[in-house]
């Protein structure tokens, strides 16, 4: 086999840790990002470009095997062009998909998987008609876009309805109504083109205001772990899948309900670098190039705490022997992930412990 | 604490690993190297230039906070220069030493510890004496720029010896007489300027015609492993050490022998990046930037086969679900070392099939 060259759209932490892991493996990677000082330029080579066009694109195809990306919102027309000329991974049935919380939960729920109870948003009539079928408080989301509970509102009382629809545009939208969970986790699987899988364990995750704070791994419930892995080959099957596939769950009691998906490496799957035997960014290109995908068990225990605006200076976090600093390079913005601590262990108890301290710090 | 810049002074497979380690901690690397194609190139900055001359060190002092090797033989007018300015780990006495083969066993021998049996090299006559003093047969090997059993020459019986005496150039050299052991590990430790330490587990070596094949770890000795670490400890402490320092033996029984020592990250730690709770590249760079170090701990077993002269494919080494190829992005020759690949996992019977099964391949 000669090298393969892996595009890469977007230049962010995730593009930079898929570029981290391409190197050993014998890949090269070429990332397009439209910043300058992208966390991805650390290691990788970066074409900047402020948007995608064909003739970029079709230069991409003419340097790559293959082309993925660290991001679903992609331009479908870019996709498609990718598409045709069998380059791309994944496809655009799972990008188009998960690129629209609607489009999405159709898709699940005609898989016969549950979601949260949803009302498509696209008049001002529609809200009053989500207030009446999911009752308050109910979360209103745009379709397409949000991320890090970015796009997102909570409609808790007719007052706050009233408003909502006083000021609302328009914008595709999708209301939501809560799920009254006990804790939320995710699932990472792989898949290459000749149809191998391989599922990390579970993850349980913490958020805060949308954003993911911390995931432990792993979640050690058999029974909904066992539950997760079905759903996930569903899906993987349903969406011809290539590379990794992320489902985030609400767990209530032993009933999982799929929150999203994400087609692509995942926040919740960063411990996988110290934590499994091959990280999921390894798996991702793995699987995108069509070699045989790595064990996806876990070392001992992790946490993961994403550092969320601002870094804890490196000599604190090295402080903490089983603690690992990943930093991205970016500069401090409130509510930005600028880095993770990856904390891995044999020692359950030790991990928690260790974590606990690092968490008073970001 | 500000961002570090860490100079690497190669840029070679060493250097390209402590690349990649560095960007996670924060930690900038800019590299000088005289090849335009170097595996460091992947991940860093390099600045290309055939020699080093004064001006260019002066230029790599301003841009970095610290500057460190992959190769102990730098001139020592570079070294002294950079070290004047206080910014060089490890410091010129670890450099001096160990890039002279008589002087570092002189230096290990002042401290008390066994070296084999050795006689300086410098006139024909010093042959003849080495033969009488040691026996055949015995290694006549160069005092500086050997690696790899390069500049190394055995000789067996009076015949041997009189080509060799009639070819000799007088280049220095040091007569060492054979060992007979039983195997051979190295040890690898990091200390930082606070003075703290770390070990990594004793790993055995397996070489052929000079070059390191296989190494396995942890080699599992309580009584080796006690008295390596603290001949380690003499030495670091000897050397007022700042970095990753390895230690090779001979093992004789319960006796340790020193073979020789080697004042930077080692290819028979190359394992640790998937077996140890922090890599001894993490290490280096911690120890060499004053942070804190990291566990030095295994995770379960490993092995680590070094790719000679080719590359096996990586869908091959990506069948093995516990192997990790790492491939430096050299063009294949003939005994150079263009890539390995480490097996780990908790089962060591797993790990030493799966590495049976490699190295038919490598």
């Amino acid at each position: 086999m000669s090298k393969s060259t892996v595009g890469l759209l977007g230049g962010g932490q995730l593009a930079m840790m898929l570029a981290q892991a391409a190197v050993p493996l014998g890949i090269k990677t070429l990332c397009i990002e439209s910043q300058h000082a992208s966390p991805a330029s650390h290691y990788t080579d970066v074409w900047v470009a402020e948007t995608l066009d064909e003739a970029l694109i079709d230069k991409l195809i003419n340097t790559c095997d293959v082309i993925t990306l660290e991001n679903e919102n992609v331009a479908s027309a870019i996709a498609s062009q990718i598409e045709s000329v069998g380059k791309l991974a994944p496809g655009t049935t799972a990008l188009n998909t998960s690129a629209d919380r609607l489009v999405e939960k159709e898709f699940i729920n005609a898989q016969g998987i549950a979601t949260a109870p949803f009302v498509a948003i696209s008049h001002a009539q529609d809200l009053a008609k989500a207030a009446d079928e999911l009752g308050f408080p109910f979360l209103v989301k745009t379709r397409r876009f949000g991320y890090d509970g970015k796009g997102q509102s909570k409609i808790s009382n007719n007052e706050q309805l009233a408003t909502f629809i006083r000021d609302y545009d328009g914008s595709p939208s999708v209301a939501e109504g809560l799920v009254d969970f006990d804790c939320e986790v995710s699932l990472i699987a792989a898949r290459n083109p000749q149809g191998e899988c391989v599922y990390y364990p579970l993850v349980q995750n913490e958020h805060r205001e949308g954003i993911l704070r911390v995931s432990h791994a792993p979640h050690d419930n058999t029974l909904l772990s066992d539950k997760a892995q079905a759903l996930m080959q569903t899906l993987l099957k349903a969406l011809a899948y290539v590379g990794v596939l992320t489902i985030e769950f609400f767990v209530c009691g032993e009933t999982l309900v799929i929150n999203e998906i994400a087609p692509r490496v995942h926040n919740s799957g960063h411990w996988t670098i110290e934590g499994a035997h091959t990280s999921q960014f390894e798996n991702h290109l793995r699987a995108v190039c069509g070699l045989p995908l790595g064990s996806a068990k876990a070392k001992g225990y992790s946490a993961m705490i994403n550092c969320i605006g601002t870094l804890p200076s490196p000599s604190v976090v090295a402080d903490e022997p089983l603690a690992h600093l990943h930093d991205y390079h970016k500069s401090a913005r409130p509510n930005r992930k600028v880095g993770h601590i990856t904390v891995n262990g044999e020692d359950k108890g030790q991990v928690d412990e260790v974590t606990k301290r690092l968490r008073a710090l970001v």
